[in-house]
């Protein structure tokens, strides 16, 4: 099997100001390939570290990859270092200079000097493309090794990865042994209840492995399998994916990187249902979660974010009396809430949540994390409780979530009941 | 100055499965105390992997701190990785025995044998105690060299590294430079006219280091400064900051870590005004970082994500005729959203933002990316456009961030046209 080694380049990383998602995003794509990460180190963005890291790690590794100091400012070293390291020089890219003066125009943005400097590189290196911004990457070939160069804009970085190191990648590699994974997403249940639930860990698994990967969406379980045939290893995950399905389906709603808010829309179109949305405490992250996906439009009709009592009663004709009584954060306004958005938009399901995020306002009746969504379609009108932790930015995901999850399994006749 | 490295030991962290935040944190401990943290790397766990790092990275550093494989499974082999390295034994620590004891009695568990032998400790290390877990750290210091072992479990080890490991620290530092930090953060400018409004870069800087560190939110500014006193180093610091914010003051909306929603609504909070916000494009975003902080409720008293042209005509009393003629994407749309969310929620301030996220939906006149901000208050109505890239998930956070700045800049009385 083929070893990399990924160098991140940055001060920031080492000083602790940024968190290296750059390094874990890369040795994901690189272990999905089957490619051993052997090993990763975040340096300074000067020109003899980034050297003399290339010395160490291109002697022990098939590929190395960097990630940073490409940029057009002072701080970007990472070209110089690389003429240097490889005893090359500078070309023009006219395909490169193109790119980023079309990108100035399309922003509608004068180019400066700087950025025409973006489009000089390395002789000896191909262009990786970067559509989200001006420094495009190189990759490097050396005798039987690789280098490929990337800019550490996370963003820029990851669709260079997936658009083009990634492809490129599967071409070169050669290996006997195949390896293949699935991940299957989970969301209202504990990790510690899904691994009870799933029992004897060498009887559902035998040779294969399986990661609990918990966020506060849920919990993903990944399953690797690697084997001598295509048909082997697709057999024994579906085989694995089977038996998980057969303890814990209600809560999977989808594979890989699929999202719970692609999910509902994949449905509500399939089903021709239209949707609007009444936040109180999730202050308008669910209708931002759906509006991230193009083509929401399509039943997606509008989102109302009623932080104040007055707005819940003004534009979702929630009674006075039943928020005095009740208070807002109860199942009552909840069912209310989804009744009168659903109302008020003319769609087929109105979806409301209402809850105490944190950290004030919390009560020994009604905690912080306490949350009640509601939901109405043509035919009924519902509402449940739920109970969430003390952190307020956890919670509206955790809220959101459990919403989504409430108005997919009722679109697909799950109960709510485990 | 001391010079430090981080071991961090673990495959999750090579094969993606969790980021590294253990490495930013403790960079973040050891770079305030004036530590040089001059490389960071993540190995997998294995003795022989352990033992080579240590070799590698105690010639060169003062101190070595590792995190991970100190817990008592099969594959958690730090310490015996210790055992070997500095060729000394296992003794029993009475001390951590009695702890591991009292933990499991706290949590009503019986103990298991893996568990008593993590009292087993290596002859040559003080130990740092553990509060939240059972893995003892160890403290072995080697004539003038200190490696200091953590477990990975990051609440175990940040507390640790609080509690003990830095103040330890501080201890024995006997050093003469002070090093200090200020980052700027900016938006609405690229990281290109920055640098070239910021102009001879020697000029500005001398011995100080500036970083640009560029996201959809806009460039942060990091200003390093090393020196003989507090007093010389603290002048530097701000007289780069006077100069940056001469040619680039009106795009600073904070220092350090702080957002731009939490300005916004701090501004808004002291001058007493109440916020509405209407959202096409950005579906509810906006709303959701101003309701991210608590206390927003003190002034955030709706918002509205009129995804439908039926929504922007019913709720906020666009014109229809101005819909059709004008379209949903334009200047005179957003000042009448922005007029209509203000007036039906009774606020001080009305925000509306509508255009075209991508990937569809473009066109040669308004093409993906066109946004248009209106905002009325008590005495005036606006509206700006502006124009993003091709990305839907960036451009709605640049769209969020420039709304914000919008109202920012509204309030501090500062103009739009640089």
């Amino acid at each position: 099997m083929m070893k990399a080694h990924i160098i991140s380049i940055g001060d920031e990383l080492l000083i602790g100001q940024t968190v290296n998602t750059n390094a874990s995003f890369i040795g994901l794509i690189l272990s999905d390939l089957g490619i051993i990460v052997s090993k990763q180190s975040s340096i300074p963005d000067t020109e003899e570290d980034i050297i003399s890291e290339l010395h160490l790690t291109l002697a022990k590794n098939d590929i190395v990859i960097t990630t940073g100091g490409l940029g057009p400012t002072h701080d970007d070293v990472t070209r110089s270092a690389i003429i240097r390291f490889f005893k090359t020089e500078l070309t023009l890219s006219n395909e490169v200079l193109e790119r980023i003066r079309e990108r100035f125009r399309m922003l509608n943005r004068s180019m400066s000097k700087v950025n025409e400097s973006q489009a000089l590189i390395p002789k000896n290196a191909t262009i990786i493309p970067n559509n989200a911004g001006t420094a495009p990457g190189y990759w490097i070939e050396d005798g039987e090794k690789i280098v490929i160069a990337l800019p550490g804009v996370p963003f820029e970085m990851e669709n260079m990865v997936q658009d083009y190191v990634a492809p490129k990648l599967v071409e070169i590699l050669h290996e006997e042994k195949i390896i293949k994974r699935t991940t299957l997403m989970t969301t209202g249940i504990a990790e510690s209840t899904l691994f009870e639930r799933l029992g004897d860990m060498e009887a559902l698994l035998g040779d294969a492995k399986l990661a609990f990967l918990p966020d506060p969406y849920g919990v993903k379980l990944r399953i690797t399998v690697i084997g001598d045939t295509v048909d082997e290893v697709n057999n024994k995950l579906l085989e694995i994916e089977q038996k998980i399905r057969g303890v814990a389906g209600r809560h999977i709603y989808g594979k890989d990187n699929e999202q719970l808010p692609e999910v509902v829309g994949r449905l509500l179109k399939e089903r021709g249902l239209s949707l609007s949305v009444a936040e109180s405490c999730t202050g308008g992250f669910i209708s931002h979660l759906i509006t991230n996906y193009a083509g929401c439009s399509n039943f997606f009709e509008r989102g109302l974010v009623t932080y104040s009592n007055a707005a819940k009663v003004e534009l979702l004709k929630v009674d006075e009396d039943t928020l005095s009584k009740n208070g807002a954060v109860s199942l009552e306004v909840a069912r209310q809430m989804a009744e009168g958005i659903k109302a008020i938009s003319g769609t087929d399901i109105g979806l409301s949540v209402t809850g105490i995020m944190g950290p004030g306002g919390g009560s020994e009746e009604k905690p912080v994390g306490t949350v009640f969504i509601g939901l109405c379609d043509n035919n009924v009108c519902t509402a449940q409780r739920f109970k969430f932790a003390n952190d307020r930015v956890i919670n509206k995901k955790r809220t959101a979530q459990a919403a989504l999850d409430f108005l997919r399994r009722h679109i697909l006749g799950i109960s709510y009941d485990a």
